[in-house]
C-alpha cells in the first residue's frame, strides 16, 4: 500500500486496510497453490491415464464435428430403447442429465428431449478406472456419443422415462461439452410449484428462465409445450385446408394504421415511416373482394399496448380466418366452431404424451368441450351475470372478472370450457362490424373463450362501402386514412365474416397454465425485447 | 364574367375566355338535359316495369345481406357445372364476367374464382323485356344470384372453363353491385404480353395492377398463381412433418441486428427502438441448442436494402428449416433436397390444373429436377464457368449474370432445373459458417438453386462457442453485441445446419414467372408500401 493511496485516512483506517489486504494476499497465495496442486495432479492423472490405462480408446472428448467424415453408425434415439433391444450394442447420442459416481461405478442419466435413460459404466473387462473417472468428472448437459449394450432390468427405474431397461456403457465419447455452472438447474426447473417450498429446494422463477431460455426449454414441461403447440397450428391448418380454404401471406410492414392509429409500432421505413400490422385483417378482407372465399394465415401480430398482465403480449402469433357466406354469418361461426373442435379433439388424441408431460408439473382439469359448440347471446350472458350479482349495463362490455366468472357459470350449467358469445352490442365492436338488421344496439358479432377466458374476436363484416363510410364517420374516424380500405368493397363484394385467434392464448388455455409466457418461445411485452 | 375577373387581361383575352365561358355553359346546359331526359326514361322504364311486368320478382337488387335469415338454399358453385346436372334447376352465385345483349335475349358469362359458365335470358315465358334489360344493364364485376336451369350445349363454349353446359336463366338478383367503371379489365390482365400489340389491345402494366391489387388478384393468373403458392407452404410443413420436424413461432421484433446492422428497419418500442428481424436463424439455432433437434418455420423475413430488382423484396415469406445431425451436414442438405423434391412433386400431381392456366399467360417448359438431386461443389462450378469463357477467381462469388449462365450450363448438361452448389469459399459467407475442415479456403456451406436462381442459402453453422468467437472477431463483428448468440453454445450444443427458402421465388421460379411480385401478394419493396 503506498502513502499516497492511505492520504487523509485514518490510523485506524490505515489498519483495518493493512489486515484486508493481508488477508487477501493469503487467500491468493492458497488460492494458487491449490490451483498448481490441482494442476500437477490431473497432469499426473493424465500421465498414468495414458500409461496404464488399457481402455483409452474408449473414452474421450471428440473433436469438433466439421464434417470430417460420414460416419456410417446408426444412432439409437433414447425414446426408442425398449426391452425390445435388449441385449443390443447400440450407439446413442444424449445429453448427461445427471451423474453420481459410487464406489467403482458411475450411474448415469442420459437425457433426448422429454426422454431419458439410466447408464452404467463399472471398473471391469470394459471400463478402466480412469475411465470411470473420466464419466464421472462430465459436466452436465454436455452431449455425448455411448455405445453401450442394452440391459433389461428387474425392478422399474422410477426416475427415468424409459423405466425396463439401462445401459451398460462400453464406449463414451463428448461430442460437446458443457460449462460447469449451469445459469438454472433443469430438476429446479420442472419441480411444481410450492413443492419445493417445505423441504427449502428452489424453483424458477420466470425471468430466469426467460433470460435463459435454451436451457429453460430442455425441461420436459417445455417440450411438451411446444410440441402440442406445433400440432395446434398443423391442426388448425390442415382442417381448414380440408374444408377448401387457401392459405395467404399478409404483409406485416403497412403504410398506414388500420385502427385508428392507437397502440401502433412505427418503423423507419426507407426515407418515410411505416406500421406494424395490428393484424391481417384488411388483407384477409382484400381476398375475399378478390374471390378467394376462404383463406386463413398464421403470421406475426403487433400490438403496442403497454399492458403487463398474464395474457398480453406486444407480438404474438395469429391464427386468421376470414370467409365468405351465403347467407347468415353463423355459417362462419359454425366453421371455426368445428376447427376448434377438430383442434381440441386432435391434441387429445394425439398428444396426451405431452398433456400428461405438462400436468406433472401444472396440474389441471381435462379440457371439456361439446358437439355442438355452445353458443349463447350477449344478452344472456349478462342475465346471467345479473343472476350472479353482477351490475352491469346492457352495452357495456366484459371486464376480464366478469369474463372469468361467466366462463366459470357456463362451465356450472353447460359442462364446457369452449363457448361462443353472439351478438355484442354494437357500441362496444370496431366500426366495420355488421350492425344486427333487427337490432341496432346489437351487432352481427362474437367472440370465443377458453376456460373462460377470450381467444377470438370476430364479427360479419360491412361489405358495402356506403355503410362502412357511415359507420367509419360514425366513429369519427378520418375518412381519407381508410381510403383504400373502403375502395375495396367498391367492384363487387361477398358478404363476409372472420376472427383472429391467438395461438399462444389457445395453447396456455387448453393446457390450463397461467401465463401467455409460458407458451411463447420468445415473449416480447412491454419489458421484455430478448432474447 | 364581372369586370373584376378580366382586370389586366387583354381584349382578344377576354373574347377567348367568354368564348370559352359560353361553351363550358352550352356543355353543362346539355348535360343537365341529357341528365333529366334520362331520369325521366328510367323513371318511366321504372313505371312500366311494375305496372306492366309479369316477371317483377324474378329479378332486382337484394337488401344488404346482414344476416337477416338463414335461408335454406344451396348454391351450386361454377366448377360443378358438368352434363351430370343436364336439367336440374339450381341457384348459383357469381360474378357477371361480361354481359351482351342482343336483341331480346341476353348472353352472360358468370364467373367464380377460375371457373366461368355461359348464362342467357330471353323474353318468353319465364323473363320479361324489363328482365332481360336489367341483366343487360348490370355491371361488370358485380355478384349475383341467379336461378337456372342447366343445359347441354351441342357445341363446346370455347370461351367458357365449362364448356359442355350453359345456364337457361330464370330468377336474377344482385348481391353486391360494382361500380361502373373498372379500374383495370379483368380481360387485358390475362392477355400474354406481346399478344395485344398488333391488335392493338391494352395489356396492364405492373402497378396498375399492384394498385388495384383486389381486382387483379381476381384473374385466373392470380387465382391460379396463389392457390399453387398456399400448395408449398402446405407441402413444405407437410413433408417435415412426417420427418419428425417440429414447428416454431420466432419473434419479429429484436433487441440487436444479429448481422451486423445492415440493412435492418428500425422500429419505435416504447421508450427505447428495436430491429425487425432479417432472419430467424439465431432463434432456429438457439431451438436447436434447446434440442428440438429439428426445427421449422414459416414467417415474415425483412430487409431494409434498397434493391430494385425483379427478385428482391423488403418483406417476403422465409420458409426456414433447422437440423441437428449426427456426423455430416450432408444429412442435412439431403433432409432438404428431399424436402425440395416432394414439394414439386406435389405441385406437379395436385396443382396441373394451376400451372396450365398460369402457361396460357406466360409459357414456360415445364419444371425439371433429378432424384437423387445433383450436388457439385463451387469449384467445379468454377471451372465450367471458366470453361464457357467466364473470368473468375476463387474465391470470388457468383454474380447474378453468372449464376445463370451457370444454370444453363447445367440444364444442358444434366437436364435439371434444380441444384445444389456445395463448399463455398469462406470469404463470401457470414461469420457463424463452418470452415471446411480439408480446405480452410472453403466452408460447409451451399446455396440451392431453380431454373438458375437461388432459392436457398444454408450451412452448418459453428457451434462452439470458441471457434464462433474467433471468426466473429475475423469478421470485426462487436462481441458485446453478439454475446447472447454466442453463449448460446456455452452449455453443450450438437452440430447442426439449416437453411432459409424464400417462398416467392420458389413459386416465381417453379412457374417460370419473371417479377417476384407477381407472386406476392401485396409486394414491399424500397418505392411500394401501399395496399
Amino acid at each position: 500500500m503506498t502513502k499516497e493511496n492511505v492520504q487523509g485516512a485514518g490510523e485506524e483506517e490505515q489498519q483495518a486496510q493493512s489486515k484486508k489486504a493481508l488477508k487477501k494476499q493469503q487467500k491468493e497465495a492458497e488460492k494458487a497453490a491449490k490451483k498448481a496442486e490441482k494442476q500437477a495432479k490431473l497432469a499426473a492423472e493424465q500421465q498414468e491415464a495414458e500409461e496404464d490405462d488399457f481402455a483409452k480408446d474408449r473414452y474421450g472428448v471428440c473433436p469438433m464435428v466439421q464434417s470430417q467424415q460420414k460416419l456410417d453408425r446408426a444412432l439409437v434415439r433414447v425414446q426408442d430403447l425398449t426391452p425390445e433391444k435388449a441385449e443390443q450394442q447400440i450407439w446413442v447420442r444424449a445429453r448427461i442429465h445427471t451423474s453420481r459416481a459410487k464406489g467403482k461405478q458411475c450411474f448415469l442419466v442420459l437425457r433426448h428431449q422429454q426422454f431419458t435413460v439410466q447408464a452404467l459404466l463399472a471398473v471391469g473387462d470394459r471400463a478402466s478406472k480412469q475411465m470411470v473417472k473420466f464419466a464421472a468428472n462430465l459436466t452436465k448437459e454436455s452431449i455425448i456419443d455411448v455405445e453401450a449394450v442394452v440391459k433389461k432390468v428387474e425392478q422399474k427405474i422410477e426416475s427415468c422415462s424409459q423405466q425396463d431397461v439401462e445401459l451398460h456403457v462400453e464406449r463414451i465419447f463428448v461430442i460437446s461439452q458443457s460449462e460447469a455452472r449451469l445459469p438454472l438447474q433443469l430438476e429446479d426447473a420442472v419441480r411444481p410449484e410450492g413443492e419445493g417450498d417445505e423441504e427449502g429446494r428452489a424453483t424458477v422463477n420466470q425471468d430466469t428462465r426467460l433470460d435463459n431460455r435454451v436451457i429453460d426449454l430442455r425441461t420436459t414441461t417445455s417440450q411438451a409445450i411446444f410440441r402440442l403447440q406445433s400440432g395446434v397450428c398443423q391442426l388448425f391448418r390442415d382442417t381448414l385446408i380440408n374444408k377448401g380454404f387457401v392459405e395467404i401471406q399478409t404483409p406485416k410492414i403497412i403504410s398506414a394504421a388500420s385502427e385508428g392509429g392507437a397502440n401502433v409500432f412505427t418503423v423507419s421505413y426507407f426515407k418515410t415511416s411505416a406500421y406494424l400490422a395490428q393484424s391481417p385483417q384488411l388483407y384477409k378482407q382484400m381476398c375475399i373482394c378478390a374471390d378467394f372465399d376462404k383463406v386463413f394465415c398464421v403470421g406475426p401480430v403487433f400490438r403496442a399496448e403497454d399492458s403487463n398482465t398474464h395474457r398480453h403480449l406486444t407480438e404474438f402469433v395469429g391464427l386468421d380466418i376470414e370467409m365468405a357466406f351465403n347467407y347468415h354469418y353463423h355459417e362462419v361461426i359454425d366453421s371455426i366452431t368445428d376447427t376448434m373442435v377438430q383442434i381440441f379433439k386432435g391434441l387429445r388424441d394425439r398428444f396426451q404424451t405431452e398433456i400428461q408431460t405438462v400436468n406433472k408439473q401444472y396440474p389441471s382439469e381435462p379440457f371439456k368441450f361439446l358437439e355442438p359448440t355452445l353458443r349463447l347471446e350477449y344478452k344472456e350472458a349478462v342475465a346471467m351475470l345479473r343472476a350472479a350479482g353482477v351490475e352491469m349495463g346492457d352495452e357495456e362490455d366484459l371486464s376480464t372478472p366478469n369474463e372469468k366468472l361467466l366462463g366459470r357459470i357456463v362451465k356450472e350449467k353447460y359442462d364446457t370450457d369452449f363457448y361462443v358469445l353472439d351478438k355484442y352490442p354494437l357500441a362496444v365492436r370496431p366500426f366495420y362490424t355488421m350492425p344486427d338488421p333487427s337490432n341496432p344496439k346489437y351487432s352481427n358479432s362474437y367472440d370465443m373463450f377458453m376456460r373462460g377466458e377470450e381467444i377470438l374476436s370476430g364479427a360479419q363484416r360491412v361489405h358495402d362501402a356506403q355503410l362502412l363510410t357511415e359507420r367509419a364517420m360514425h366513429h369519427a374516424i378520418d375518412l381519407e386514412k381508410i381510403k383504400a380500405y373502403i375502395d375495396s368493397f367498391r367492384y363487387g363484394a361477398p358478404p363476409h365474416a372472420g376472427g383472429g385467434i391467438g395461438l399462444e392464448r389457445v395453447t396456455m388455455l387448453y393446457l390450463g397454465l397461467h401465463n401467455v409466457r409460458q407458451t411463447s418461445m420468445f415473449p416480447r411485452d412491454p419489458k421484455r425485447l430478448t432474447p
